[in-house]
């Protein structure tokens, strides 16, 4: 059957303000609203289909205008939290891997991420380090079709060699809401899962599979064409008859291919275009905390 | 109110077999399905929303699982079809024009086909030039947000400079029916209107704007969200309550940006890269009567 | 016979500080050198092989350094000297053409600085449009083995359309000494000559054959393989047995392909950007004299 | 001091027939020139500035004329020497790795013929494999700049991974000759040394810093400013005055960066997409022995 899957466990929670084994709080800064999603057991996790740890989610409608202001606000913003969710610094890289397809515009947004973070590794110790430049290094996998390697495998080996202190992966999401695409950024401490993500990853990149701490850093591109219209009809099916009508619905999708079907905005290019810089922007400042903004933007020009 | 929108006359036209003012033909060659629909009244292009003219529909289903067969077929049909509908030869070149955005995969079409066209217009009387050749020049005009300039006052000018025997576009259309999506090329001698495509063209690219004959090739690559909760709702409402629950679904909607959505497979990037294969197939072969498919092949590599 | 080939007036005019028919003016501002040729007599245009008109030359080392300060400021300066050059502004648009080939690092300092210049034209009228914004509209031909239309053929048609108060291209070009790689922009009131650039232009794009002002801007990128054999030979052999030595030199390289090889550092990916980077943001102040840069760098991101 | 750097064992042998040390051997099929170089003591690879072990070259000017015929000739050649070259068939899979830049056009000759290289290993066991097809992964991993990642360390970490049974490289080459840009293909069983390619890597990619196999195919696209410089120095001065003639150009160009600037043809984008078209075409054939070309090529379109 058809489930209205998302990958925001804000959305997971819905309009729940409390639910037992989940601990949820929200609140507002400089016009973006912030709620932080905490999910401690077993059970919680398996009714929100969201592994335990913690979701924070960035909200800010007016990303949607390709405002600049809100942009440099939620970069900031996202700059700080990861910093708090990033082990304190060791002279060991951090490793940003950029998740998904360069060849499909709603699930290219963690290469494009990956094109605007700031690589240094290469640089330590040579003429062209600034003193405090901490070490980052950077990869967009792409996809198993492509190389014939899973992300997994790559990631995993690649930490095997390099010993990152943080993996931080960038990935293009599925919302529920259409209002959230392009407008909302999830920071998890808890890696991919399978499953996750526009590209649908099968493998997970978790703590557990790759020996290192995983934070993921998405934003909403998508929304499953089954959810949107499950969630439709439920809706207007009113609350009566509502599993009858979803009963009719799954019937009539069964033969279809609608679990292939993605929706997205027809202005997805600006939309990833501008969330990757505001990705960029926050992991570039998390990331290099003894950098000014110039500096940091200078050496990307 | 939204409605139900394709850019395919043969799903405009429906289930109805006759229809006044419009002839519809169907027939099948080598497991391919043709549909050619006449409108022939302006009534009739009224009611379909499809102005006067001849639209031919291939059909293979084949083409979704990327069948090399299928796609060689459709390639000899299209060409054959093409062949059909262009003036009869002259020195003057045929303009191939790539409508749509690079950086939107599903509306990509266009300039992926135009990239394997073959372009011979600047080697005629050179040495590189075969005997029989004919004059061929193509173009991707880009879209408007990145040029200032609308696509058809580029064509337009270009066409006053360069006097084409016919103007050939490519682009990505809507579709009714998922299933529809990658499998069907329509070909028509209408020329492109406002408000069709993926990415809407505002103004017409027709003969009557261009002063020459326009001829214009499509696949369905998306399905607009409007349209497929539509017809969901219709389909399930039933009969006797249709019009009511279409009324619920357009008050429930009219706040969303459902209209700004797109539905696409999640494969898309593969279905845009067979398909331009395809449709430049069959481009190559009507223009160039002249040349194998040997010859063709070895110069466009 | 080969010749010293360079696209730099500057350069064509060498050590003599002055020359019968020709007016050269050298200064300094800001670690920046200028020089300006003003060609004057026919003679003279025959001599150094660049047409009568006005060459403003800007260098500065520290750009091949990358050096962010001297970008701007060399920015800053060229959106000075441009709009000096400009016809008073007019509702009229100015076209932005990017000339060169994509596919050919050197040859894609056009295409790469048409992607950053900021296009107006569309939203004029429209919401999103500031108050005093100018219109612009750009394109980047692409070259002529692609569309098989030569690119005077398409900015022609294109100005006859939207009969624009003034042409402005950007091409790499073509330099005798290597220093002068990603360092110098030179900004002409005389166009685009045939033979000139990297990719060689077949025919002018100038004020004759557009009916419009042409201003040419341009990077040198590559140095010509003949240009610099040739002044190599002549520093190496001294005064007195230079002609024997370039005779030699000629007759062995007859039978070599050097007429078509080019020069280029290895790092020409990174120069490129710089430099489009630099050429944009001199090009958007110029043509957007009521927009500060901050808005200019909102509107483009 | 310069030397006369190239990355072809028969350039570095040069004229001589014989070399103690060094097996030669020059043969000719369907218009291809082959010769063998075996390095097989330490003294000849000193002197040759190539490791100990096999270097085969395969020769045809025609495809510097884009020739078809000569491209197809020339990668089934190839697939049959790499299969010679390969280990017995195994389960474990061959891995391809691209090397170099794809922002620098000669350089990018490896990722564009990992593009076209038939990527098995996540298919088999699927519906989708033939029966027979071997298991086959490609990577181009970019460059340091890019990633701050080592390509050696991308490629061995991967390979600990992975067992591949053997690792085969792609590279872009220098030559001396000009004449051979495009139209070589050299294969050997040493790997890639540090120093050599385009982009001049720094770390060798070898069975010892692999351990496994490591085959290297490449093709010249460029020729080193400082090799051309001192050849053409060389050649014209005399037998005689050849010391000081070279002395003079060493001592002028010092100050230069001529050890920077690298040598290509103009047409250098269509010479890397023609021979990654056959480099790609003879590894397919080689990997994939129980799959017919047309089988090939279906998979890949």
């Amino acid at each position: 059957m058809y489930s209205s899957r998302t990958d925001l466990a804000m959305e997971s929670l819905d309009a729940h303000n409390s639910f037992p084994g989940v601990d949820v709080h929200r609140w507002e800064e400089s016009d973006i609203q912030l709620s932080e999603v905490v999910v401690r057991t077993q059970e919680a996790a398996e009714v929100l289909d969201k592994p335990c740890g913690t979701y924070l989610t960035l909200e800010c409608s007016l990303l949607r205008e390709h405002d600049p202001d809100a942009r440099i606000a939620m970069a900031n913003l996202l700059g700080e939290e990861l910093s708090r969710m990033l082990v304190p610094s060791q002279d060991a890289p951090v490793l940003v891997v950029g998740l998904g397809n360069r060849g499909v515009t709603p699930d290219s947004l963690g290469p494009a991420a990956i094109d605007k973070t700031l690589v240094t590794r290469h640089m330590l110790g040579s003429e062209y380090a600034h003193s405090g430049m901490r070490s980052v290094c950077a990869i967009a996998p792409g996809v198993l079709g492509v190389t014939g390697v899973e992300t997994v495998e790559m990631v995993e080996s690649l930490a095997q060699k390099l010993h990152p202190r943080a993996i931080l992966c960038i990935d293009s999401l599925a919302a529920r809401d259409s209002a959230r695409i392009g407008c909302t950024v999830q920071i998890s401490n808890t890696g991919i899962q399978p499953g996750s993500g526009v590209g649908n990853h099968r493998r997970p990149l978790t703590k557990e599979s790759l020996g290192v701490d995983v934070i993921a850093v998405g934003v909403p591109t998508v929304i499953y064409a089954a959810t949107l219209a499950r969630d439709a009809f439920a809706l207007l099916a009113g609350e009566d008859q509502q599993e009858e009508a979803l009963g009719a619905m799954e019937r009539e999708l069964r033969n279809t291919d609608l679990g292939n079907l993605i929706v997205t905005p027809r202005d997805i290019d600006a939309i990833v275009k501008n969330c990757a810089t505001l990705i960029a922007g926050g992991i570039n400042r998390a990331l290099q905390p003894n950098l000014t903004s110039t500096e940091i933007a200078e050496m990307m020009d």
